[in-house]
């Protein structure tokens, strides 16, 4: 499985897709570009591995950069909101039922999501 | 959590260390060099991603080459041998109870793993 191969198959900005299965945890891939929202996921914790580009992960306290393989897990319950300010690709390690907006609804939901 | 600088940290091949945990999994990182041992994991999957340097994952009827930047999920029970030719550095991802040689016990086996 090549992780630049995968993320040349889509463009759309926060809409992660599955790439693999490991133990009930879901690999995805996704493309960041700008704000998004503040959320938490109450029940799941969500690793991001930067493959490209860099990302800002503000919580309520602090802000994390992340550069080009780097990682870090967001533990469960802990509000936080990804910034990109340039494209970033990232790889995400998460259930497969973990909401891309955690305890939030909007315009960015994506209730499924498709498997590449 | 920087992959670079915590593989700076230990030079001892087929040893991994723990470097988080994402819901109940362990994120490991490992160097490799040389051939493992043909061995399988009976309960777990076990996912390696490339970060430096290349693998061949050798399976009873075909084998596959990973570069870096690619992974591979190896499902339970699958026989599997891991060859790096030259030094390679892999992330996995796998419970904290996946013993590195599965189903085998040898002078590489690794009872317990230290966390950096």
């Amino acid at each position: 499985m090549n992780i630049r191969n995968k993320l040349r198959q889509f463009q759309e900005y926060w809409k992660p897709y599955i790439v693999a299965e490991v133990n009930g945890q879901m690999v995805k891939l996704a493309k960041l570009k700008g704000e998004f929202i503040w959320h938490n996921h109450e029940n799941e914790d969500e690793m991001f591995l930067v493959v490209k580009g860099r990302l800002r992960i503000e919580f309520r306290n602090k802000q994390v950069w992340l550069e080009e393989g780097e990682f870090i897990v967001v533990p469960r319950g802990v509000e936080h909101r990804p910034v990109a300010e340039k494209e970033a690709h990232v790889l995400l390690f998460e259930p497969a039922s973990t909401l891309n907006t955690g305890n939030m609804q909007n315009e960015r939901t994506r209730e499924t999501l498709d498997r590449i």
